[in-house]
C-alpha cells in the first residue's frame, strides 16, 4: 500500500496560534484557565489542553464560582460581544485567541455596515464564526444564509464564512446579483487561504487515490468540506476523528490518500501513519 | 391624433447646467469665447449657441491665434487630463462644464485606481466620456470595453459609461464575475438617473403609442438607446433631429408617442408639437 499525505497538514495559522498561547499560559501561569467553549473543532485537542490543566465550560449564564480569580480565553472562532462583556464583567483577565482571519473579517462588517452597506454573509447561521459574527455587529444590517434572496437595500456588502468553498461562494453571489437592482456592491472574499489550498490539495489526492481517508473533527466545518470534495470524486472517502474508528475497517488498497482538517493535530496524523505502517506495511510517499 | 409627450424631456441637469452657463457668459463678457468640441450631442444647440457668438474647434492641435485673450469651454462629456493641460496652458481662462455626475464618475475611478483597483467600465470606448475618463485616468489599470475578459487581477472595480441601459450594465459585471476569480470586488453602477428614468418611460409610451418618434441628436448615446428601446417594442419608431426630416412622412395614426434625448431642447421639442398640431389636428395630451 502507498500511502500519499496532502501537503498542507498539521494546524493552520489561527489554530497553531491558539493552542500554543494556551499551552504557553498553562505552563508558566498558576492563575486558573478556564476556556469558553472548545478552543477548535477536534476533540482530540480539546482533551490534550484538559489534560494540561484547563476548565472548560459551556453556559455563559453559568460562569464557574472563582471567575473573578481565574483567567479565561476566547476560543478560536471568536464570540459575540455580549458573551465578551459578560466575561470582561466576571473574570479577572480575558485572553483573546480569535484567529486574525475571523476578526478581519468581522472588522470590515463592522466598517462596512457604518458605511451605509446592508451585509450578506454566504454562511451558515449556527456555526460558532457566524453565531459570534452577528452578535458583534448591527443585527439589523446583516443576513447569514446560503439561499439567495430578494432585497430592498440598494448599497450591499458580501462577504463569506472563512471556511466556506470558493465555488460555492462565487454562485452564491453572482446568483445574488441576478435577483437584486443594487446600486452599490462590494464582495470580498473572506474566506481563509489556508483552507482553500487544502481543498485544491484534496481533488488531487482524491483523484490519484483509490482510498482516502479524511481526518478531522466530526464537526468541523473545514472538514467536512474536504470530506465532501473527496467524496465527490472518489466515493470510497472515508470521514474519521479517531484512530480506533479504523480499527474494524480494512483499508486494503493500492493508493490511500490523506487529508486533515486545519485543527487536526499532527501528533494525530502520525498516529494514522504509524497504525498504517504497522497494519498494511505502507510506504509513506514523499 | 392623440399624442402623449413623455413626462421627462428637455435638457437634462448636467446639459442645462452647461447651455445655461455657456449663455450667460456669452451675454455677459466681451471676451472672445471658445468651444473646445461640441458642448452636447444636439446640433440644434450647437447651432444655436453659434448664433450667440460662441466659437468652436475641435482639433486640439489647431488652436485659435487669438487663443491668449480669449476663454474656452469644456463640454459636457469632459476632456482628457493631456487636452485639459494644452487648453490652461495656452488660454487666458478655461471655464469647466463637465457634467457633474460624470466627474462623479471620474473621481471615483481615480480613487479606486489609487486603492489597488483595475477598473472595467462597461461603455463604448469611442464615446467622448470614455476616452475623457481614460485620459484623466492611470491608462495601465483601466479597460474600457462591452466585452467579457479574463483578467489577471484579483482586486476590481466595475463601473459604467453614465448612459449605458442598467439592464446591459447588471448582464455585462454577472457575466463578468462568472468568468473571472476576483476575490475584491466593487461594483457601482454610475448610470445618469436621469437617463434611467427616460428609459422607464419610453417603455411605457412605445406600449401604448401605435407610432413613436424619438426626438434627438443623431450622435446622441443617450437618445440611441431610448430609440433601440422603442424598437424593441413598437417597430414603427422614427429617430429625428430636425422636424424638416418628417416633410415627406405620413405619420398618421391614432395614438402617436415622443420622446426626447437629454440633449434636446425643449424648443425643439415644442416646435414638433405645433408642427404635428398644424398638420394633424394633434391633440397633445396631458
Amino acid at each position: 500500500m502507498k500511502v500519499k499525505v496532502a501537503e498542507k497538514v498539521g494546524f493552520c495559522y489561527g489554530v497553531n496560534r491558539a493552542y500554543n498561547k494556551t499551552n504557553e499560559m498553562l505552563k508558566k501561569d498558576n492563575k486558573k484557565t478556564y476556556l469558553f467553549g472548545e478552543l477548535v473543532h477536534n476533540k482530540i485537542v480539546v482533551q490534550n489542553l484538559k489534560n494540561s490543566g484547563i476548565n472548560i465550560f459551556k453556559d455563559i449564564n453559568k460562569l464557574p464560582t472563582d471567575s473573578k480569580t481565574s483567567k479565561v480565553i476566547i476560543r478560536a472562532h471568536g464570540i459575540t460581544l455580549e458573551e465578551r462583556r459578560i466575561l470582561e464583567d466576571n473574570f479577572d483577565e480575558v485572553i483573546d485567541l480569535t484567529c486574525p482571519i475571523v476578526s478581519n473579517m468581522t472588522s470590515f462588517v463592522i466598517k462596512k455596515q457604518k458605511e451605509g452597506y446592508f451585509i450578506v454573509v454566504y454562511g451558515s447561521k449556527q456555526h460558532p464564526e457566524m453565531r459570534a459574527l452577528k452578535g458583534s455587529v448591527d443585527q439589523s444590517k446583516i443576513k447569514i444564509t446560503k439561499d439567495i434572496h430578494k432585497e430592498n437595500y440598494k448599497k450591499v456588502c458580501i462577504v463569506s464564512q472563512t471556511t466556506v468553498d470558493i465555488k460555492s461562494f462565487k454562485n452564491f453571489y453572482t446568483e445574488y446579483l441576478k435577483t437584486n437592482d443594487f446600486s452599490d456592491i462590494i464582495i470580498k472574499n473572506t474566506i481563509c487561504i489556508e483552507t482553500s489550498k487544502r481543498e485544491i490539495e484534496a481533488k488531487k489526492i482524491a483523484n490519484w487515490a483509490d482510498k482516502v481517508i479524511v481526518l478531522g473533527g466530526k464537526n468541523s466545518s473545514n472538514t467536512k468540506k474536504l470530506v465532501n470534495i473527496s467524496k465527490t470524486i472518489n466515493e470510497k472517502t472515508l470521514h474519521i476523528e479517531e484512530i480506533e474508528e479504523l480499527k474494524n475497517k480494512d483499508l486494503s488498497c493500492e493508493k490511500l490518500g490523506i487529508l486533515t482538517g486545519t485543527s487536526t493535530a499532527i501528533w494525530t496524523l502520525k498516529e494514522l501513519t504509524e497504525y498504517l505502517k504497522n497494519k498494511y506495511s505502507a510506504e509513506i510517499l514523499d
